[in-house]
């Protein structure tokens, strides 16, 4: 019998990957259904049933279809949640807030930092074929380095963004930071050690080892 | 007694705004404590242990420090739910998911089409005096028609966002689409009936009367 959860997306972009590192963690079975860019399928009738906006990931479990990564990884988190992977900690205020905080970080201020880097020296260059805007990277690694600073003295006092457990708000920083991590820029991440042991922690983890195989693809 | 949460940042910024609705909601005491701009207390040493990017808004209650809106926003949903006041619907999977997921709909394709109509025409003249530049504005309405075309079929489905219930989804996209609605664009959703009639319900409720009442400072 096929799973019943439904990932539309390849494993190589970094919001669908922001889901099936939730998955991997959970352990949770699942088909991954690839979406034809070439063949415009992300805008089809179809599939703008499953994301609207006719953007991936989109996700399917039974009769409920879901958009927007973050939140279909929370949706995972919850549905799978047992003492040994409790990724969002929502039975505990403080703690559930601090998962939030730094998810949030990584939305609002991490990644709009960070992406640009990626886009510019991995993506469009991929895609495209184009050119890297040295401009746009050296801005965005102006905005990056003061926002290592934050997560440097964070990481000085807690194992993990949220606090002394690994969570969600540190899954979400895997996806662009493993394209980063490919880019002439990596060794900015040595300036921050308590940020660098950090990512080696997370790279270390079963889940996302077998995800970073998958996206090697790109490199 | 003084009361135990305080919020840090104007009431009139929008990203406060985002946790007052929350407070209102729930009907929790707080104090609003300003933020002195000119003074750039925003970057003192007290307001960066409260928030370590500088920014507004911050939260305090007791021992917890919290930055980033719309996590402080669902700790207090969480904190102060009630039967009646239950705006993140955590007690059941789908109901949860589909907040998450408008709640990710307002912060990664909405506001980032409407708000920078917003900076260009309430917020920078309003603070540095500039004119409004008009291509920006063009181009983000532009891309704001193609998102009010997603939110009007999905409003026609339901009374709201996530479904037909009020939920912290809905509440997000108060503070930025308060000011949208005092700039020349505003006609713009007469275009969009369901979600005309879905904003009136939302200007309708009695957190956000107040908070209204309390932002026409900006006008």
């Amino acid at each position: 019998m096929a799973p019943a959860l439904k990932v539309f997306g390849p494993a190589r972009s970094t919001n669908v990957a922001r889901v099936l590192v939730c998955l991997e963690e959970v352990g949770a079975e699942y088909e991954l259904v690839d979406i034809d860019f070439a063949a415009r399928e992300q805008k089809s009738p179809d599939h703008l049933k499953r994301n609207p906006f006719g953007q991936i990931p989109a996700f399917q479990d039974g009769d409920l279809l879901l958009f927007e990564s973050r939140a279909i990884g929370k949706y995972i988190l919850r549905k799978y949640k047992t003492s040994d992977a409790d990724l969002l900690r929502e039975g505990d205020l403080a703690e559930a807030a601090m998962v939030d905080v730094w998810t949030e970080v990584e939305a609002h201020q991490y990644n709009p930092a960070l992406s640009p880097v990626v886009y510019e020296c991995v993506i469009y260059p991929a895609i495209h074929g184009t050119p890297t805007n040295q401009r746009v990277v050296d801005e965005s690694l102006e905005k990056l380095r003061k926002g290592l600073e934050v997560h440097e003295a964070r990481l000085w006092e807690s194992a993990s963004l949220a606090g002394d457990f690994a969570s969600f708000a540190d899954l979400n920083h895997f996806p662009y930071t493993f394209y980063f991590m490919a880019t002439p820029h990596a060794p900015l991440f040595d300036e921050y050690p308590h940020v660098k042991a950090w990512w080696e922690r997370l790279m270390a983890r079963p889940a996302i080892k077998k995800l970073a195989a998958r996206m090697a693809l790109l490199n």
